[in-house]
């Protein structure tokens, strides 16, 4: 699949998935429909007031790598549309929770459903949500896929769905932690982020018609793409290009974010108890150069990036392995080149 | 069924339904073990030091009428213990979310999941033990349960989980309400207390064997007796005796609680203008026989037993359809009987 080909690919299948979620949310009963209301603001469909709203509809990354991966294993990714819209449920369940548990008040420039509907409502909307993404997939039944195959897709997504709670648990007592090493930070993040993109293209593979070798591939692809997703993010939050990520410069340093790069330094001989000073209390743009020549004598950028290779190596042979000869034509294999080379 | 051998049933199932509940919650991972420790605590298995403990393990209502559904339609209760175990766990995570969402500090003399270790990991343990309710639901294809069957089980399932959330929403929008009408009420419970109650009837006996007639028959069932439940509870909760309740009198006059008779004497003609002027500020112990009076004046008590019997019936009805002439022999028969009668 060339470049031409994979924005068509979305340009046919965006729609599509976009009114499956729509479907799956619509509620006949008036008294309910603020509470679907809630998560169709969450999803950008509607505002604050609960009326219609157009925003961009997001890169719905998830999503597209089920349908993805449902046709190159062979299969018509219409089959993948319930399973698809369920992976971007649950992927927005999960923000909205997050948001609660964080405290943010906002995301992509909006309110966080919590901040407009109060977090009694918002805990509950995010539930409301995670049912869907259970709903949903029934829908895999209603058009024919086989039975064998809905009961695997739905013991993916439901070890995904204890996966991200168990993430999430990591993350948050993380936070709370001053020495966390980077193979913990790497297991939080391979079930907070990794583990539903590998679920994503395992389950688009598996409505395909691959084997459960290809199956597994495909997941140990997605997994170590969504690691190398999080950890350029993390590169970026540090030394990203202001101008592109539309960030302030150093961000995640001055939000004392403990990410993969912070961490190893934190943890090396001579850099790390210096850089331990600065994080006691928030520390000021005025810090930032003295933390980034820390993170420098660490050799933090360095070890960062050559865990990116490494992880996207990793991802690169588990798909040669999935899909064969095609794997360097496959849009999937592109997907990839370009998380390494993103700047935002 | 008789009373005798219905308590040599629970004596047989209520601890294996524990050990299936326990293998759930299984942890190898000691990172997380804390994560499940706070389900184990709010399950009663542990204690805030998340070392073990043993309280009495509670009713476990949902899951036993699971087991004896599945019992009555001729089947193994053996096959039904994941749905059990599932049902039981998706209960508890809407507890453990309830809890968080109106506030309260303690359930059954302890103290919540929140207020042991906040609000950010108790919304997250909750997502985990609704995530673990469709794992443990995976187990049925384990036993040799067929895929067919396993698939309407969580058909079942995910409907009574989005209820779930509905109803919760309702309830949580009445709170701000002052003009919530009896059919609004009995439309929340049916979504928050009673769908769960029918689907525990309804899975156990289609794991049982039971036509989809009777499958639905047994879930009208117990739909009935869930809202039975309850209105015996809102009664209790205004006329029980504190002796056997355990709670103060006038209790939920004094909480101002939205229950049945309390809603139905509010949209009285002449007792619920002035019931309404009591209920601008909580009201204090001295105006309960007042509150009281008012009730009594708008026929509340004699409305909600009317209520309670007429659904009682309805549920005999139903069961009756299911389960033909064995209705009456029926352990499920006895327990609709003892809701009515109970005074605690």
């Amino acid at each position: 699949m060339t470049k031409e080909t994979l924005q068509a690919f979305i340009g046919t299948w965006l729609p599509r998935l976009e009114e499956e979620m729509r479907r799956t949310l619509d509620c006949s009963e008036p008294a309910l429909e603020p509470f679907y209301g809630m998560m169709g603001y969450h999803l950008g469909w509607r505002n604050a007031a609960l009326e219609p709203e157009r925003l961009p509809a997001g890169k719905r990354l998830r999503p597209m790598l089920c349908l993805l991966a449902c046709a190159e294993a062979g299969g018509d990714p219409f089959d993948a549309l319930p399973a698809a819209a369920a992976i971007e449920l649950l992927h927005n369940f999960s923000l909205i929770h997050d948001d609660v548990e964080d405290g943010d008040e906002t995301r992509r420039h909006r309110a966080t459903v919590w901040a407009v509907w109060g977090v009694p409502q918002a805990i509950n909307a995010g539930d409301g949500m995670f049912a869907l993404s259970f709903r949903v997939l029934q829908r895999l039944r209603g058009i024919g896929v086989d039975e064998r195959v809905v009961l695997d897709v739905l013991a993916h997504f439901t070890t995904t769905c204890l996966e991200l709670t168990e993430g999430q648990y990591l993350d948050m007592r993380f936070e709370a932690r001053d020495d966390v090493t980077v193979e913990e930070y790497l297991r939080m993040i391979s079930g907070k982020t990794a583990a539903l993109i590998g679920a994503a293209l395992a389950i688009g593979a598996r409505i395909g018609g691959a084997s459960l070798e290809q199956v597994e591939d495909l997941r140990q692809f997605g997994r170590s793409i969504g690691l190398t997703f999080q950890i350029q993010d993390d590169i970026l939050g540090i030394w990203g290009d202001p101008a592109m990520t539309g960030k302030a410069a150093g961000n995640d340093i001055l939000r004392r974010k403990k990410s993969l790069p912070l961490l190893y330094a934190l943890n090396h001989p001579h850099a790390g108890p210096h850089l331990h000073e600065f994080f006691v209390e928030p520390p000021s743009p005025q810090d930032v150069p003295d933390v980034m020549a820390l993170l420098d004598e660490a050799g933090a950028r360095a070890y960062a990036e050559g865990e990116l290779l490494r992880l996207h190596e990793e991802g690169v042979i588990a798909l040669a392995r999935g899909l064969g000869d095609n794997a360097r034509q496959s849009a999937l294999y592109g997907l990839a080149e370009g998380m390494l080379q993103r700047e935002a």
